[in-house]
């Protein structure tokens, strides 16, 4: 999909809530949207819990496989908050109280609030780049080509649209949308046929259920917007053709 | 955390759709939910693409690894659902027309609609057991310890639900929420050294933003009621002493 030339990356989800279906995870689709708008190929997206070795292991393996990897999840102050000592010890580095860092959570706290619990926060891999918190003051964290954010979306939200400068992307992918009555099967074979001939564009099917309706999402996907019209052209023909009726676009 | 005999899982997320942020995957929390109830614990959940060569690398790394693999999405009609052809690529055997499948599928299509696209459907592995769809007919597959579903979660919520006795599960987890408005930084020295009396008891700490208030939510999670109780007790305590509310339990 794509410019093969465009940079990849791997979200790792830390967080047992995730994986016993406690939370629903909102971080992943978040980033999914942004990796589009800067031409960043997400190649996979990896959630696994509050261990140590699993957190290690996750990140080692992937960034050397990739351009850039994202954690999400883990680097509060309380006991369950193990991403950031995990990921130092993934490069084998020590953390330290970070001055920097203390200083911006000295801006969010009131006084006397920053106890040794939030000041962990401030314990930063030796040698990373701090990611600003415009939401709460605790920063997040760069080392090399890896990524660490909390779990809250919000504040993940703000912290990644503050530090996009330093990702290198490649063609935005632009996106088109058709929705139809017709189902999956009807519009099948015809549909493989155009994809066959777009190998540059992406053409996913997506059936739903809608108020007792059965209908389908057609999603095409691709750096080339001349391309993307064309596809979407012949996919309005195939609906018309096959008595289908188009109802968005 | 929970029984260490217990059974373990992964979850295999396919779909493009999801990675690129189109879709918010909705099978995680519910299989998540259904794991504890069944004690069984989910080591970890991936996300990948549609691309062969991926869902055969990640199902043959998960199903040497633990006792039960699922796998959600790319099961439908059309030219991007390739789960079904991947995953007998992962065991190396062929697909074939499944009378049983084809049986299943005439149930539910009116005469003349069971086209060769949704036939596709009823190409399933060579020695596969079905997995009946009390929805739309089309069947998920069992190989082995790998069940393979579809990407719409009301279908694989039925088709789930319809197939659990194919499993053999561990101790149930118990769960425990409590809600205060003490945030994390207040709570993390107590609730740590209460986990550390705890080992059975996995607590977690997830803060949130709700109407402009800052509060946590605690989860306790084990398969022993009588620990989980007193662990939850101890937390009240803790909440109590730094003079926090507990919102609700």
């Amino acid at each position: 999909m794509g410019n093969k030339s465009s940079p990849t990356a791997v979200v790792i989800i830390i967080g047992n809530e995730i994986l016993f279906g406690r939370t629903q995870d909102a971080n992943l689709s978040f980033l999914g949207k942004r990796f589009d708008e800067l031409g960043i190929v997400l190649k996979q997206a990896i959630i696994i819990p509050d261990v140590e070795e699993k957190i290690i292991a996750a990140v080692n393996e992937s960034r050397h496989e990739v351009d850039y990897v994202f954690t999400t999840g883990g680097i509060g102050p309380t006991h369950d908050d193990i991403t950031t000592m995990s990921v130092a010890k993934a490069f084998g580095i020590e953390v330290e109280r970070n001055q920097e860092a203390v200083d911006a959570m000295n801006k969010y706290y009131e006084p006397g609030k920053l106890n040794e619990a939030r000041l962990k926060m401030a314990d930063i891999p030796k040698g990373a780049t701090l990611i600003d918190n415009p939401i709460s003051g605790a920063p997040g964290i760069q080392i090399e080509n890896v990524f660490v954010f909390p779990g809250v979306p919000l504040i993940t939200q703000a912290m990644f649209d503050g530090m996009t400068d330093r990702l290198v992307g490649g063609l935005p992918v632009l996106t088109e949308n058709i929705a139809t009555n017709l189902t999956e099967g009807t519009l099948a074979e015809g549909l493989g046929k155009i994809q066959d001939r777009y190998d540059d564009v992406s053409i996913g099917s997506y059936p739903y259920f809608k108020k007792g309706k059965l209908g389908v999402n057609l999603v095409m996907r691709s750096t080339d917007q001349v391309r993307l019209d064309n596809a979407g052209n012949e996919i309005d023909d195939l609906i018309k053709d096959l008595n289908g009726q188009i109802l968005n676009k």
